[in-house]
């Protein structure tokens, strides 16, 4: 077809096809997820990094901060689920929860799902990914309109190091090891954060894929058991990160993690969920056997 | 750097770099695994079907049938792991086991690690496939060379139709639902295996991605349930199929899936594995929410 004949003849809708560009998240530079980008709908940098969406005709909106994907539309939203409700159900009442992180605020909004929690505190390091959230992903930062939201935008590490704020549950909702978060992963700020937490209080942290970062969530682990008396890992299923597999780490000052309230408490919380229930509560602490031997 | 310097200079590994050809394996032409390949070891076609050997740096070789990929040496086994090792120990004494496809041979080499099977039958379609795997996969091939091993090759359907012998286990290995196996994703093939099982049968069978296939997996949960007792979907967590996440079904004459012997058996069987264990068995029928919205 002669570029004249174009021009008239092919409708806006079908020159989709023409805009051929993929995003990939790469490992090591050989293998990972790519997607089709419909549309780039934003593309700017903050202080601390770039920020894209992009838009897919499977997934729908995506967040891409550092380069790597944090959210989509269509996903499961098993992260944000499985990060939340697993440490407010496996504690016995949870009043004061903080997040450090978590700037997409889909974990703020699953937290105040929960009427006995008091007040959410979230401590991002970038409001550019708060402003940008807003703009794109509604649903996600539902949460930032409830009153009981406390968001401030600080260092993570300056907040919990000079505050005397204690919390019954923390939220290590951190961006990949290598990006700005990396000292959040290191021991003195596992230890400063028991610090921050009341007595019965829980940790969980976003710790990487099992399959890919087994290095991480050894050394991660080995942190936590050395401060707290209770340590577990537990997975969820995740497809948008990579190897579509991920961990955290729960690490507690008394409550276990499976305990014979959980199916009593979601039940008084009364909330419609996608990928949580009280079977997958228990059933994510039951770890494959290459994952028990990362810690073995 | 010219074209006479590069001949004398630039050491042959370092221009791995330039040989930059990638395989990405897509849902719906928009999003999907991408892999570098590092060597394309096999590019053939048998009656049936293409089918490529790929190595890639990390997955180490990769085999890839109708534009899918099957296994790699680097994944941690989980598909191979818990089509076989559910089914069988959730039975009390399988002697007879039939695999329908599974020309990797992996589900056949994990059946024969279990002492007290007499046989294990495996009807595949496509010889080269076999063939293939045993030059390529030596590991997931060892099977073959146990005397238990009763390979043949033949359409499942016309073996299940024209057979009269009767099986513990019936394992359904097959490609995905569009290629040469689409027949047996249907009702009157799943009856026929029914009428092939002995008292107290197993039936499993692969049944694609919970976050892509679901109306796959709803429709073979329909056939299944109007002719067995018992029916089930477990998953389990595969990096390499599409979107990391995939089911199966467990059909049932009478054995329940999960039940209180399945840690003695496995501990009698006493086999190393990187995925099973028995805690993983139990886990894999605990599903997320929106899989139990897929057959609600």
């Amino acid at each position: 077809m002669s570029g004249k004949d174009q021009g008239n003849q092919v409708p806006v809708k079908a020159m989709e096809d023409l805009w051929n560009v993929w995003y990939s998240e790469l490992h090591n530079h050989n293998h990972g997820l790519t997607v089709k980008i419909d549309r780039l709908l934003e593309s700017d940098e903050s202080e601390f990094q770039r920020i894209e969406v992009i838009s897919n005709p499977f997934f729908g909106k995506m967040l891409c901060l550092y380069g790597s994907l944090m959210c989509a539309d269509n996903d499961n939203n098993a992260y944000n689920e499985m990060i939340t409700h697993v440490p407010l159900l496996a504690h016995p009442d949870p009043k004061e929860v903080l997040i450090i992180g978590g700037g997409d605020c889909g974990a703020l909004t699953e937290v105040l799902k929960h009427p006995n929690v008091n007040r959410c505190t979230m401590c991002e390091l970038d409001s550019k990914v708060v402003e940008v959230s807003k703009k794109h992903f509604p649903d996600l930062t539902s949460g930032l309109k409830d009153k009981r939201a406390n968001l401030m935008f600080a260092d993570g590490k300056d907040f919990i190091e000079n505050s005397s704020e204690k919390f019954d549950i923390i939220i290590l909702d951190l961006s990949d090891p290598v990006g700005p978060a990396a000292d959040l992963f290191q021991k003195p700020f596992h230890q400063a954060v028991h610090d921050r937490l009341n007595d019965g209080g829980i940790l969980v942290a976003q710790a990487e894929s099992p399959f890919l970062n087994k290095e991480a969530i050894k050394a991660m682990h080995a942190n936590l058991v050395d401060i707290f008396p209770i340590v577990k890992i537990y997975t969820c299923f995740m497809p948008i990160y990579p190897s579509g597999y991920w961990a955290f780490l729960f690490a507690s000052k008394s409550p276990e993690p499976v305990n014979d309230k959980i199916v009593s408490r979601f039940e008084r919380i009364n909330i419609k969920t996608r990928y949580y229930n009280p079977e997958t509560h228990v059933a994510a602490f039951a770890l494959p056997q290459f994952v028990k031997e990362i810690i073995a």
